[in-house]
Parts: structure tokens; sequence; C-alpha cells
């Protein structure tokens, strides 16, 4: 088996403690010879500002440039409130999604049953809920030019950020979208606000262009961004596929997570274009949850969403899906057990560790 | 009694039904000596684009500007659907937003005790439930510069939407936020992505001071808006007043109107600066809900939200207070009695039309 080079990011927070079980994880898929993986491990966030006075240091942006995947953990808290914007925690994030040119986010919204009571909405609402949203990642207001603070003349300051699409960025993300719904329930929710915005037009016609010429047989709606966030709310298993912009994306696949009840449970994939030579693509995976300062060093975070991205690592970069399966088949055994950290526990329910829900999934693979 | 101008813009789809209501209690007012109201009507919409070529004629533009108050309906659907971009049915609509100056959108989403179990979400989470959006309106990705597609020389397309906020912009928005605040609970939210925005660490900055300034009796909570639509789903009643700009108001009240299982229910007010002499503030009432083209026309729309955002109206342009109290007794004693519109029916229950329930809350009167 060729060895496979993995990059950790554990950043902050939290991200340092889920992170420890992915190497658990990573121990024992080599020792067992399920996989072979050499890891490299490097600051990001607020760890590499106190080390460096940057968000990620030039050679740690080497090294996951040389790496077949990354995992990262959570970047940011209150301790860095007032670094200067371009060395802030989330510096070291963007950077990575666009250095890398990882323009396609998939976070998965799905509402594991044994958790359906701990959703907000109504369990028949949510119970077998799928959406899988397909986020641009490396384009929009993040990364547009001018993105600056001015003082003018009468002493005012003057902010602006640039939401700026291209036919090409649109394409491809809306390839990405298709190409999941295909293997999926057939159906792609494109969501903008082509009646507010320019890059919501463009966005709505080369969607609909790409899906005329080389999707027919995938079902497109469009929904403006808005009225996404209430049907989200409102029927959310009308969605299969959801495809949009960086910023609407980021809204909308919270409000999708947090409907799930599993906020802690849901791994995500940011994935790069395919090299033409070698047919791989670069790529990161990351839990979709923060660094949760609050309850950060305490042993309570859920590391489930963690090794769930490295399921995602294991299936999209490595081609190792025996392993993926048996991972995720493990973290359905525990769930189906009664196993519970403190942020999917029911009241009263006793709550296991960061470290002994981590060893119980090891164990049941 | 002076005699008062009010403007009724009804607009497309169900907006003319439920302006149609309006109409009758101005007259019932009107009759009864509890108001003197004169009224003009006019175009707006995909209903001006038709008469005119333009989604708001001057002529309209002019009546608006010279009204005490104007009442909104709605617009838009799929009629229009590829009109010009400059003639669409939501420019008439935001030509309104920034001829008026109408920077504050004050958008309540309450919870109805009696139809908390039309939320999606579990009844606890929902009941009594009042949050107050604060949207600025005018300004933001909504009205920057530019704002344009151009065709590169690749022969690809390159679309271009500019967040552009003032310190004076977000001064006054605040002002707005914390003064509501001070009458109701005390606690202010102000939304932004200062991690990825420049635009949001402004806002961040100038919300922050106004508030140690001017408003130290109120609390202020910074949270990221991404996070915030995700709040509002887990536990919205941590909410009193969210304060944000135009694009994540557009969002974040949304959600927050869905949640409470009431949005053919739900007023807004769009107001502009205090006049220096006069003392009076340009304003716009505005139900929350769209212009529903598929259920337009059949009687089925519900005309509360409309007639209570006529209630705001009365009681912040007109001074008439105790006509809007007399008016939010009778919709609550019409809901109450359990008369019922199609979108807040359970299951089963008959439902009355739009001028069923619009007779029903004048006689309430
Ligand atoms: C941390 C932050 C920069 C980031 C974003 O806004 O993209 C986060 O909210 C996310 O969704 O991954
Ligand atoms: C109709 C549309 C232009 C409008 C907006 O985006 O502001 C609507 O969604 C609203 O919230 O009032």
């Amino acid at each position: 088996m060729a060895t496979q080079k993995l990059l950790l990011l554990p950043g902050d927070g939290i991200g340092v403690e889920v992170m420890a079980e992915v190497k658990r994880l990573i121990a024992f898929l080599n020792k067992t010879g399920l996989a072979s993986f050499e890891t490299e491990e490097d600051l990001v966030g607020g760890a590499a500002y106190d080390a460096h006075g940057k968000a990620i240091s030039e050679d740690a942006m080497k090294l996951a440039d040389q790496a077949d995947a990354v995992m990262f953990g959570a970047v940011g808290g209150p301790k860095w409130a007032d670094v200067p914007y371009e060395a802030r925690p989330e510096a070291g994030l963007l950077r990575l999604r666009k250095d890398l040119g990882l323009f396609a986010n998939l976070r998965p919204a799905v509402c594991y049953p044994a958790l359906a009571e701990a959703s907000s909405l109504k369990r028949e609402l949510v119970e077998g809920l799928d959406i899988m949203i397909v986020r641009e990642l490396t384009g929009g207001v993040y990364f547009g030019e001018p993105k600056e603070i001015v003082t003018l003349e009468n002493g005012e300051k003057r902010a602006v950020d640039t939401q700026v699409y291209t036919t090409h960025e649109i394409e491809r993300i809306a390839r990405v979208a298709f190409d999941l719904a295909k293997v999926r329930r057939g159906l792609v929710h494109s969501s903008e606000k082509h009646n507010v915005m320019k890059s919501g037009v463009l966005w709505k016609q080369v969607v609909t262009e790409v899906h005329k010429a080389e999707y027919p047989q995938v079902k497109l709606e469009h929904i403006l961004a808005d009225n996404c966030g209430m049907q989200l709310v409102r029927t959310p298993k009308q969605f299969d596929v959801i495809v949009c912009d960086n910023l609407f994306g980021d809204m909308l696949s919270d409000v999708a997570a947090m409907l799930t009840g599993s906020l802690g449970m849901l791994p995500s994939a940011a994935l790069g274009a395919e090299d033409a030579k070698t047919g791989k693509r670069k790529a990161m995976y990351e839990p979709v949850h923060g660094s949760a300062p609050d309850i950060a060093g305490k042993g309570l975070a859920n590391p489930i969403a963690t090794l769930a991205s490295f399921g995602m690592a294991l299936r999209y970069s490595f081609g190792l899906s025996e392993a993926a399966d048996r991972l995720d088949a493990a973290i359905s055994a525990v769930l189906s057990e009664g196993l519970r950290t403190k942020d999917i526990a029911s009241a009263g329910q006793n709550a296991v560790s960061t470290s002994e829900m981590g060893a119980a999934v090891i164990k049941a693979m």
C-alpha cells in the first residue's frame, strides 16, 4: 500500500481536542494495515499567530500544498479579538481555501435518526433529512477586491467589500452540484438573489445553461436565498442538493446544520479541481462546527464531526472506501449503543468525554 | 381632525387582494370619524411595468414623496421573469426605499400564542417569541456601485456587486436599534461577518462606539451572521432586537419570520430620518410576505400582515395610537374566535377567505 501524506492542522480551541481523536484513529489504521499514512502537523489560526505573528506560516502552506489531503480542526477565539485583520485566526483558513484552490465546499446536513429529538424542529420535519449544500468557496465577497476601509475627508470611514463571480467559477461549482445530484435524488436548488444582485443574475444564467447542456436528467429549481433560508426551516426535506455562492453558503449551511440537531456530528470537505495529469484533487476536510472557546480544554467536545470529516478524506482523497465504510458503521454503532457527548445528550443523560467517544469509535471498528 | 395623505401601492399578486382589505378599513375609519384619510393609489412592480414599461412611474414616485405614508402590497411573479433588470418588479420597491431614504426597516417576528402550533419549531421554543429585526435598508450590496456584468476578452462574463457602508449609515441604524431596545427588553444583538468582511469590521466598531457613548443602559452582544442564523433556529427566545445590514437583514428576517408560524401575519415598517423642521419621517409599510403568485387571485391570502402593517402606520406615521390599539385588539379577537385563513389553518380546519377575514377584523373593531 502506497504511503499517503496527510497534514494535520488542529488549530485552536476544541480543534486540538477533536484532532487528537483523528490521530488515534490514524495510528490504529496504520497499525492494522488498513491504511498507510504519513502525517505532519502544523499550526494554524490563533495558535500560529501566537507562534509567528501570522495565521499560517509559509512552511505550513508548503506542507499543505504537498500533502495528499489536509485535516483542519477549527480556528479563533476571544483571545485573538484584537489582532490585526490580516493576521486574525480566520485568515489562515481563508488562505488555505484560496491558495489551494478549494472552490467546492460540500456540507452535508444529515439528521441521524438517533438524534432527531435533539433538533429544534418537530421530529417529522427532520427525520431522514439528508441535504447536501454545495458552497462556492474561493470567490464572492470573501475575496473580491477592493476590500478596504478608507477614511473620508469629513473624517468618516467607508468600508467596501466586493462580490465578484465569473462564468468559469459558476460553471465549475454548478457541475459539482449536478454530479452529486446524479448519484443522490436528482434535484438541485440553485440559490441566489438575482432580484437584487448582478452576481445573482449571472449565477442563475450560468447554472441554467450548464444544466441544459450537460445535465438534462437532473431537476433544477431556482430559489431566492432569503426564501431558501425560510424553506429550510419550513420543510427542509424538500431539498436534495443546494448550490450557492460563498456568503449564502455560509449562512444557509449553518441554518441547515442546526436543523439536524447534530451540529457536533457534521463533516465537510473542500475540494479543488482535478489535476489534468494525475487526476488528483487538492482537498481539505473540516468539521462544520467552530472552535467553541467556551467548552475548549474540558474534554466536552464531540469528535464525531472531525472523525466523519476524516471519513470523507478516506473516501474522496485516498480511495479507501472500505475503511470509510467501517468508520461510518462504527460511528452509527456507538450512537445506537447510546453513547453521547454532551452536545447530543438528552437532559439527564450521562455524557461521555471527547476521548471516550473517540476510543469507542475506534473500538467499534 | 387634519386630513392625512396615504398612498396605496398594491403591486402584484396577492398584494392587490390584501390591499383591498386595507381600503375597506380606511373607509370604515373615515366613516366613523376615527381618522380622516385621503388616499391615492398607483401601480408598482409588474403591474407598473405592464402599464409604462417601468417598475414605478415618476408620477407614482412624486405621490410617494408627497404622502404622509405609503402602504405597499407586494411585487413580482413569473410573468415578469424576463423583463430587463432595470425594469424588474423589485426595482420599484428598491427605488421607493432608496429615493425616500427609508433606511430603517423594522421587522417584528412575533409568535401569536394561538398560532404557536403552526411553527416548524417545537412549541416551547417559539411560544412567546418576540424579536425585532432592525435591517439597514438603503445601503450595502443592494445599492453599492459598481453593480454590473461585463464581458471579458475571453468571452466569459464577470459580475460585480459592491457592499458599501459608511460610519454615518451604521450610526443611524444602530441608534434605531438601541432606541427600540430601550422600550423593549434592553438587549441588542449586532450581526455581521467581521471575520470576513471589512464592512463587518466597520459595522462592529461603529455599533460598539454608539453603544458606549449613548446607550450604556442597553446590553449589546456581537454575533456573526452565520451563527445568528443558527441561533435563531436553536433558541430564538434569546433575542430581543437584532440589528444588521441590508443583505443579512433580508436573510435573517425571513428565517425569523418563518419561526413564528405566522408568516401571513407579520407586518413591517421602513422609516426615514426625522425631518429637522417638521419632526416627521417618511415611511412605507409592507407585509413581510411576498406576492405569492401561486395563490394569487383565489381569495386565499391572509390580509392580517397588511392590516397590521397599516396598524404600524396608524401608530408611527399618524399618531393614531387609539385606532392602532383597536385594530390590534380586533386582530387578536378574530384569532381567538378561531378564524383562520388557509396559511394558518390547521389540517382539517375550515379556512375563511381574504375578504371574510378582512370583514371580521373590521367588525371586531
Ligand atoms: C471561520 C469563517 C471564516 C468561516 C467562513 O465564514 O467561511 C466559517 O464560518 C465557515 O463557514 O467555514
Ligand atoms: C423583493 C426583494 C427585492 C426584497 C429584498 O430583497 O429586500 C424582499 O426580499 C424583502 O425582504 O423585502
